[in-house]
């Protein structure tokens, strides 16, 4: 143990370091290079991906299965995957859950940082095996399956670790308490401990099985907390890899590999709501949509940390160069097809149109500008395909083929992307939508997928009042704003920080306002209905653990 | 002010260090001493007192009252203090606070912390003025009224500062972020803000009206929230004069005093339900009893921090000077006649008795030196009166005089305590009652004053884990436990630890289970339903902002 604790210090170390410089930082490579990870890494991954198709996941120590299940399906093939995982019962899981509480609670939080710290570097080693599992659960492209699900996953749950760990031992473990009282002094010998909540569970979505769960995941596990990972029963996979690659490390320290379970749903079975209502769950990390995630937030003596839906905003006011902000636009709204809790979905454009450089380029050209930078990517074979990727669920597809908006005026109708690895792919270009401002009603809830709303607004004052509303009484987890006017600019950032939303301004080029840096940008604030599991702010941390002192006069 | 900023830095940085060693620290002298605080502090802090006798309050620099109010009586006199308060309505003090938001928030965390330790060194110099109208308003006897209401809390209100200032100063206010990306850098330039959540609520309790709201009020304002202060009706001049100085440093520094309001209940009209349900109202500090406070907890969209009731322990295993610890534990159960909240009231004591040394002593002989002694407290003219103080309301009084225990025996009955200076003087001694450990029911309620529960179990594993099951059921904000065995000790650690309740060990002499120091006890943790109000952990702070963050590309 105290080998493994010296063995990865330094990486703890310097995660906290970045954590309050938030300068860049990144402990796992985000490019899949050959150079990097090795020269066989990508076909060695590929094959251990292809060779769970159709076999039960035996490589969780957990014992005495009731059953095999599994549901999983290939967004690019529309075939299941076949893979079948154990399922325990929710009475079972707390149970051993609650028996590995002792165990683990007992570590120092170092040992416990150390160990899941060892535990990311198997998932590591893992990557491009969890990049396959996640092209085929969430259809994203291969490119942001490697590196949402491997190497950023893998940073965030990191920034976990590290702050977990830093806050355990932000106060003394003791210290001598000496009060002069004038003729004498008292003087008592005090202990503290951080004293982990109990058990965890973690629900995770369908779209983002591992960057999504795991922050919630490690940092209930460094704090002490025996965790039990519920994950999407269309995304299971990815992040059964993960918990193998903890429970190995476990069983390698002697310890309880039940620290860690996967819980997942039998076909005809949730157990997410008898997980959650269980007494002895104590803590609940929730990823996806708001109705589930208003029930967890409604419980009763559990700690609770969401990421639901909300409504992400563009602001146009003016801008040096408007095709590149259409291109970066463009890219924005397609990237993995729309499926992403930081894709724009309402475009605030003044009807005045936009200033552009000392040009007011008229409404109508702004839009058809914008759709013809869609257009124009999701047709680019070379782009296409790579950047839309696949869409999760037909769910989201039969939305975006329905979706009619009541007045409103369809400015770009959606298509399919030509996939030419996976012709069975299911697909969908964006479609763009017009909506007046005072239709509020229409572009205040969450259109999950590749749906942009256009909201024609009297001038930029009304864009910024109802993209702050939204956010307040709706939720949102970004906003790009594009002005070359420093004063509003200042009135974006006053409102809408108010209303919880960090702003990306005038992102041009290879950078946009859907991406978010691990151990720079707070990811999802608290400050709006969007939910409160900031990644990683020490609120993310600090609210799964209590401070308990103890104190004896010194002999 | 900067002037004011820079003069106060020093006494931020200190208050800062000490959170972290937790050692002994005091930044205002707990001693009441001419040689502190000069000669004529003491008269002239009776005399202020006596000035505000069947007066107006007219320090307050809120505008247009709708009428005067007021209800308190002294304890002491059992007669009318005749104080009248300015009354507001509900909307109106909300409104104002609304209005008062913007200049408060947009100030820097630096400066908000300067100007509020400003209003506590204006607090300081009222330290004998607070001290007497919380004698008369709470029964305090006048050390306690002194130290708890003065420098205590004071200290307890620069922890809160110091704390929100260090949270809100960890992440840096702006840094550039450069990505390499292989044949070029992406380079960003980030910011981030402290936003406050909104207006705030501190409701206050009758028995500590400053010592319980300071803590939450200026944790609510150094974070930019401004504050509503709703006393408890019978105890408003402590507080009310707080208030005041903080209005008059805002003032003095052209701020709207509104920032930081006293909004008082009108005789006939209770507004703290309609304050709590106020949308605007986002944060609500509550001291109080359980019912009230779950109501609290239960409102949406409010960040809550509470003290509520609990019930509180004591362990005897085993010691090495029985009549030190009988004394030690009488002082417990009489100061300020058992109405605090870290008050002991359930004594555990194992039916074959306690070992003492070599010796194993009777249970029934350990109750009667516990009997004799609280006998001896209580009937000690130049100690009783000092120590017990006076009743601050007569609900508790009728309490220990009709508590009759079914099935229970009456050990000790209470009686009266002659105060010679206060003839009139709501006054109660102890009452001590054994139950058995079966009637968990008879012993798992607070049972608020002068009362003393002895419960007679098998041995000292019962006594830990009924200990140990009322915290976590009930709540617990203190436990004191006997013992020289380590492994007992350790035991006790552990479970009383996942009860989140702090323990004392074998205190004797002149430090008492019911003390909590400011800079180094953490009071009531957050771990059991007691309440969440942790003075002073992180958590106490960074719930009342969110970080926002906005970036920009680098030019």
């Amino acid at each position: 143990m105290t080998e493994t604790t010296q063995k990865h210090q330094s990486t703890l170390d310097n995660a906290i370091k970045a954590l309050h410089g938030r300068t860049f930082f990144a402990h796992f490579p985000e490019n899949p290079s050959p150079d990097i990870y090795g020269a066989d890494a990508d076909r060695l991954g590929r094959e251990k991906f292809e060779a769970h198709r159709n076999q039960q996941f035996t490589e969780l120590l957990q014992s005495e299965p009731e059953q095999w299940v599994g549901q999983e399906e290939s967004p690019y093939e529309q075939q299941p995957l076949g893979v079948k995982y154990p399922f325990f019962s929710p009475e079972t899981l707390v149970q051993r859950a609650q028996k590995a509480f002792d165990q683990w609670r007992k570590l120092k939080p170092a040992q416990r940082a150390a160990l899941l710290t060892e535990a990311l570097d198997g998932m590591r080693d893992r990557f491009f095996e969890i990049a396959y599992a996640t092209m085929h659960t969430t259809g994203q492209a291969y490119m942001m399956s490697f590196q949402a699900s491997g190497p950023h996953a893998a940073d965030r749950a990191l920034e976990a670790i590290a702050a977990g760990y830093e806050e355990q031992t932000r106060f003394p473990e003791e210290t001598r308490w000496e009060k002069p009282m004038g003729k004498y002094n008292i003087t008592l010998n005090k202990t503290w401990r951080a004293v982990p909540k109990g058990v965890a569970l973690v629900i995770g979505c369908s779209t983002f099985p591992t960057w999504n769960t795991v922050p919630g995941m490690f940092a209930s596990l460094v704090t002490g907390n025996p965790v039990i990972i519920k994950p999407h029963p269309k995304a299971v996979l990815p992040i059964a890899i993960v918990v193998a690659e903890v429970q190995k490390v476990l069983a390698a320290h002697n310890l309880d590999p039940n620290i860690c379970q996967l819980g997942v749903d039998a076909d005809n079975r949730l157990i997410t709501k008898d997980l959650c209502e269980n007494t002895a769950v104590k803590l609940i990390d929730y990823t996806g949509g708001s109705q589930f995630g208003d029930y967890v937030e409604s419980l009763k003596g559990k700690t609770v940390f969401t990421e639901k839906t909300g409504v992400n905003s563009i602001i146009l006011d003016s801008c040096d160069d408007l095709d590149k902000v259409a291109q970066n636009l463009a890219f924005s709204v397609s990237l993995y097809s729309g499926q992403m809790c930081t894709a724009p979905q309402n475009f605030f454009i003044p009807e005045t149109g936009v200033k552009v450089g000392d040009q007011q380029v008229p409404y109508e050209e702004v839009v058809q500008k914008i759709a013809a930078a869609v257009t124009g990517l999701a047709t680019n074979p070379k782009a296409g395909p790579h950047v839309l990727g696949a869409i999760q669920s037909s769910a989201t597809q039969e939305r975006v083929q329905q979706l009619a908006l009541d007045g409103g005026r369809s400015i770009l109708a959606h298509g399919t992307v030509d996939n030419p690895t996976f012709k069975n792919a299911r697909t969908c270009s964006p479609s763009i939508h017009e909506v007046d401002a005072s239709r509020v009603e229409q572009f205040s809830q969450e259109l999950f997928g590749p749906i942009m709303l256009v909201i024609k607004t009297k001038d930029t004052q009304e864009s910024i009042r109802l993209a702050a509303q939204l956010a307040r009484e709706h939720g949102a987890i970004s906003c790009g704003a594009y002005t070359t006017d420093q004063e509003v600019k200042e009135q974006i950032m006053d409102e809408m920080s108010l209303a919880g939303t960090p702003v990306s301004f005038n992102l041009t080029g290879g950078i946009y306002v859907n991406q978010n840096a691990g151990f720079s940008d707070f990811h999802v604030t608290g400050g709006n209905p969007a939910g409160n599991a900031s990644f990683t702010n020490p609120e993310f941390v600090i609210k799964r653990f209590t401070w308990v002192g103890f104190r004896e006069p010194a002999v």
